[in-house]
């Protein structure tokens, strides 16, 4: 399998946390945001989408956005889960999955900033703020979903699919020195979650793609 | 079952066309999401995500986040499907389904609207220019990927989660006036959506609380 990703891209992280989780190898293709490279006609063959990440598969089927990718993952390499069995339960990792994914990020991808400042002409001081401004917003919704569970994961004692989508958000946190004080419920599962190799070997400082 | 619904939030529509696809009655519990009813204490009780909609069931357990009660329908009352059954026919409609959920709506929520205006200071002829463009943005992508397949729906012949996702945007960006001439096979399944009738009934103007 190949992976097409960029150290720095959250969703390519959380596809490297699951495929590093299911013990499945594969050979990342290096395409870098930051330099437009998902922009250029090329990649649009790869991603209609322009998006990352893109796993491809040895037959050359190609598989888009990070949470199909990992729920196709699931799918076919089912041991060990990241979702568990039971229905309630499977929606509630969801649940979680999709409100990083779909409340915080988005608004804080790269794209979103670059437009902040091309188009609104945001300083860069103004972009900070807008971006600790959605982590904070969805921070606060993840921390009280997860203040109840005493669980060593965002469900359960074993890392799962909405594990793979908030660690990523918590490196985009420190990176622009969100204050996290006020998540001890979240942080606790970052930590659990960074103490495994699987996650530890997926972070961008550690990709070969890494400036 | 219960739906904590607003008749404008796309993401409850979302699930009001699941449920009427699969003919599941629900009662509505209306909650004005423009008057901020989502942000007061009760409602925390209830989706602590403070987000609609939250999907009640007979024994009070709640579900939330729209794509996680859609995929929890999908495992509990599996007739009729609204994901494939080959792994990677479900890889793809679920990626059409978070182009749509993850890529758009979420950077042109009403919260993000109100914190364009609040704190950002836009006007509303620059917030529509912003609900435009990633519209615009969004559409394109979603046309490149539809454009390929001769299907009635996102993928073949029968409704699915990615229609259940495509047609609310679509009602969104008629709303805001975008031009949708660039995305002709997009439209074209939007209108072989709005054909049916538990789409047709779920649409905004059709549900009690609206305006």
């Amino acid at each position: 399998m190949k992976l097409y990703t960029y150290f720095r891209s959250s969703a390519a992280f959380r596809v490297r946390i699951a495929l590093n989780l299911k013990g499945l190898k594969y050979e990342p293709v290096f395409v870098h945001l930051a330099k437009g490279e998902h922009r250029q006609p090329q990649y649009a063959q790869v991603n209609p989408q322009a998006l990352l990440p893109t796993l491809e598969l040895d037959d050359g089927t190609r598989l888009t956005q990070s949470l199909a990718i990992i729920e196709w993952l699931e799918e076919k390499h089912p041991t060990p889960p990241l979702l568990p069995k039971e229905p309630l339960a499977r929606a509630r990792v969801r649940s979680l999955s999709y409100l990083v994914a779909s409340e915080i990020h988005p608004l804080n991808n790269l794209r979103v900033l670059q437009h902040l400042k091309r188009a609104l002409g945001q300083t860069q001081d103004e972009i900070d703020t807008w971006y600790r401004y959605w982590i904070a917003d969805g921070l606060a919704k993840l921390e009280a979903e997860l203040a109840g569970s005493s669980g060593k994961f965002c469900h359960g004692d074993f890392p799962g699919m909405a594990d793979c989508c908030l660690v990523p958000q918590i490196f985009n946190a420190k990176r622009y020195s969100s204050d996290l004080a006020p998540y001890p419920t979240t942080m606790r599962v970052f930590d659990n979650c960074m103490k495994l190799e699987a996650f530890d070997r997926a972070q961008p400082s550690k990709q070969p793609d890494a400036e």
